[in-house]
């Protein structure tokens, strides 16, 4: 018997869109042989369909669509991911459901389990947790189906009480299926990998493993999905950050002997830009935008988005608008048009000193003569910020922002100023991670401006200002804000691993005090395992550590 | 037995306050004779403590603030609500408990069991549901402690499977306690009564109920705690959107037998009233704060807003800026002067003519020569945005937003412009309700010019603009807005109940087009069942009804 495993990129919500490429790709299966095809979680509805699950018309188009499926090739076998109605009449109403169609009809329904509800997760928000357990029979071949999080119960400290795979095994399947909705961090691939052989370590199983691939507003799905022998062998694997399609026969995984695979992984910086790169195109594409706009300063954050942003949209379709004003340095300027030149990019110049005089004349007479401070330094940015909206709102250009995962931690940089935009690019790179950005970048060849690279970070918004004046250095900065924001760690452990007590101090204050800031930033592309958005949620008027 | 129930306005995080609060509260109450004083759920931290849960420095500040309260006074037995650890090595690192104080020590613990996870509720991100029952013996009593969602699991469509007083009253309580984090809306305190009544209904006993009160951020909690006797009689109540102690007996409340109570209601209005207020103030106050500023347009959101925040602060501190411009008419000028005197509240005149023609000769070559539209509508809005930013940080304001639910709902507003702000006060008030909100305030004579209510709604950011230009008449748009965003209605059943197909498919399409705006606006305090921010979840990326 021969699967295929189709790994697509959907579109929540898009349910023609979604409905025609799931049927294409059953045909094409079905020219390849395949008797069976397994799509994704939740794919009939794209993921996450978030609080469109609570629309009961919203439910009644994701049956139609698996009917519509269903019925398109009633000669092969599908497994695809859905909503079903919970009809037991206690619990909540809906069921994350893998349906199995055939003959022109749903024929079998496998509810998932272990429902995760956990940094970007709001499964138990809708889905009611499965509590019956059956195979599913196909060909001669028992098959445990289960949906992602079912399988990852494993190790120590398990997050749930039970373990699906536990109670199917007793049953004697033939290989364990898995369809899957696994978003993106640069660690995401090695993990998944790790704890599906953990699996079949525990199981001695194979295991069909089926992943979304595209992002979704912030969330990115690198596909990767793959056929893994009973040994933990990666025996076969689909494309990463792109859609594709295999045909395994299922008595040759069965029988593979190949040995446990070791995990490998391209590198956390080729990751994070393959990533960036497809979260862009992806914003843009499912928006129905083609075009981009974005201030260049001359500065390492900027450059890297205009490159990235380039790659995903292609550079004549981003649109640079260099912003100069009396404290912007010479060499910015010049770094700036060299790195548009150089990408191809068409760029203008517009200088804000008369818009900023204007406004500070109108002004004056309203700030009673208190002396230059952060007002003056915001309302450069914010006239920046209002050239490109306005420039985004004429010709219909996405404005993209650049802001740096560093930055919007410790709140540098100016709310309706440059934190605006409709998509952040950076904004889970921190800033050592964004010099790593422009050095792989420059591999092959220099595209961003050495000076850019080498010169000190600065806002540029008052003479002689650098970044390292009110922040500690970057390199000390970055590691506490990893300590705190990805490990969760307290104060006097981030101390104890080595920095100073009144950096820490101040690092986590800063953090803290400016969750208000983040509340109202563009969503952010998210690379690592935790991001700020969905997947962080914070009190704002709060006074821990702040 | 005397026992105090202690409604007090936690602030999340604040640990010194929160204890020192409480053990002000058991003294206070034991000077009335209370030999147990019960406090709200997740006192110690504050509701909701969101992912600060997820940091063992902020559990272990949890744990040694309960222990300083438990020595504090260990004459009197208290219940208190806080995380505690699961011990058992399964299942999610946290419960919500109910812990029982007494001689010093922590000396039982009673889990929640059931745990919401809707809406603004994210329990289950953090806590592993109670499975063990026992009930607390006091001075010769038994109760049943139970926490707030764990008695709403009743009536039809039970959105459980289990419900824990089915286990507890197998142990012959004399009465149930609850201790509660139940957020404001403008039905909740009805449904709050009525759920209990249920309760009393079923299980025939009294019942001590304690909520918290004040805001933390967009959450508003009313208090309303109250003892009920076992016919569903509120024998006594705490004060709404106050702190509160009160003392009972226990042995009078257990042998009441005043028949079941009338659930009654201020209203609507006077309800959203009350509750806004706490909102702004308690927003100010935890945030160290005093004055607030705002745009005065002469139309009656800004006003409305104005008079809330001038009840909520004291009307000298909130200073009303006017920022005409070209298409500003005459009487919207005098309509926002007579406001500003007639509340007392300091204002200046801005004139935006200037700068928004200095932004236009700045932007004029980069336009190419296309017509006037929303970009310059657009402009008009940020210059005036950036100005009350200037304000802001100069002076130390906090921006009040002024945008309604309506507006917020269609995307009739501009991103880093009228929709800036650190705190939105009637981003969930529709339109209509706004209307009702000002004849309210001026019940008991003139605040609000009578013709910014009477006057057509008008952005005036070009000649003789209404909003009826482009939108269905509020009347109208309203009623499709409550039908899809708290009701959770598709098109269908919405011109099922009687509007027209063509106008129901454009606002549902403007709201979920505008998703992208949302997502960028200021907190907004919640006064409805479903309000825009934490408690409604949706992709940004998505084509449904789009």
């Amino acid at each position: 018997v021969k699967i295929a495993l189709s790994q697509i990129n959907y579109h929540i919500g898009n349910f023609e869109g979604n409905i025609s490429r799931i049927i294409s790709s059953i045909d094409e299966a079905g020219q390849q042989g395949a008797e069976l095809v397994i799509f994704a979680e939740l794919a009939i509805s794209g993921y996450p369909p978030r609080d469109f699950l609570e629309f009961d018309d919203f439910i009644g188009k994701c049956y139609q669509g698996i009917e519509d499926i269903a019925k398109a090739r009633p000669d092969i076998g599908v497994i695809i991911g859905g909503p079903s109605r919970n009809r037991t009449g206690k619990g909540k109403p809906l069921h994350n459901s893998a349906f199995f169609l055939n003959d022109g009809e749903i024929r079998q329904l496998f509810n998932k389990t272990l429902l995760p509800n956990y940094d970007i997760f709001d499964e138990y928000r809708y889905f009611e947790p499965n509590r019956e357990f059956s195979l599913l029979r196909f060909k001669g071949y028992k098959m445990a189906v289960t949906i992602c999080e079912d399988l990852w119960n494993i190790g120590d400290n398990p997050l749930y009480v039970k373990n699906p795979m536990d109670e199917l095994s007793g049953e004697n399947p033939d290989l364990i299926i898995n369809i899957a909705a696994s978003p993106f961090h640069y660690e995401q691939s090695q993990i998944r990998q790790k704890v599906l052989q953990e699996n079949t370590d525990k199981y001695h199983l194979p295991i069909l493993y089926v992943n979304h691939v595209g992002a979704q507003t912030e969330l990115l799905f690198d596909g990767g999905s793959l056929a893994m022998n009973g040994n933990g062998s990666v025996v076969s694997e689909l494309a990463y950050f792109e859609e594709d399609l295999k045909v395994f026969d299922i008595r040759e995984l069965i029988h593979s002997d190949e040995p446990k695979s070791k995990i490998t992984s391209p590198g956390k910086i080729p990751l994070i830009h393959d990533a960036l790169v497809m979260g862009i195109r992806n914003y843009f594409r499912k928006l129905g935008f083609k075009a981009a706009i974005l201030g260049l300063s001359g500065g390492i954050d900027s450059a890297v988005t205009l490159v990235l942003a380039g790659k995903a949209l292609g550079p004549e379709h981003v649109k640079a608008v260099l912003l100069p004003s009396a404290f912007s340095s010479s060499h910015s300027l010049k770094d700036a048009v060299d790195l548009a030149r150089s990408m191809g990019s068409p760029y203008e110049i517009i200088n804000i000193e008369k818009d900023y005089q204007s406004m500070l004349d109108s002004l004056d007479p309203h700030f009673n003569d208190l002396p230059f401070d952060v007002t003056e330094e915001n309302l450069q940015a914010r006239i920046r910020g209002m050239i490109l909206m306005a420039l985004s709102n004429k010709h219909g250009y996405i404005l993209l922002n650049t802001s740096n995962k560093s930055e919007a931690a410790v709140g540098y940089g100016t709310l309706y100023g440059d934190m605006n935009g409709g998509l952040s690019v950076l904004g889970d790179v921190y800033k050592t991670e964004v010099f790593e950005l422009a050095r792989y970048i420059n591999e092959e060849g220099e595209v961003i401006p050495e000076n850019t690279i080498v010169k000190p970070p600065s806002a540029e918004l008052r003479p002689g200002q650098k970044d390292s004046d009110s922040l500690p250095e970057y390199a000390v900065l970055d590691e506490i804000l990893y300590e705190y924001i990805e490990k969760r760690k307290g104060p006097a452990e981030i101390v104890r691993a080595g920095f100073d007590k009144a950096t820490v101090d101040k690092v986590l204050r800063l953090v803290n005090l400016n969750e208000y800031k983040r509340y109202q930033t563009p969503p952010i592309l998210r690379v690592s395992s935790k991001a700020f958005g969905m997947g962080r949620r914070m009190p704002i008027v709060a006074r821990y550590l702040a």
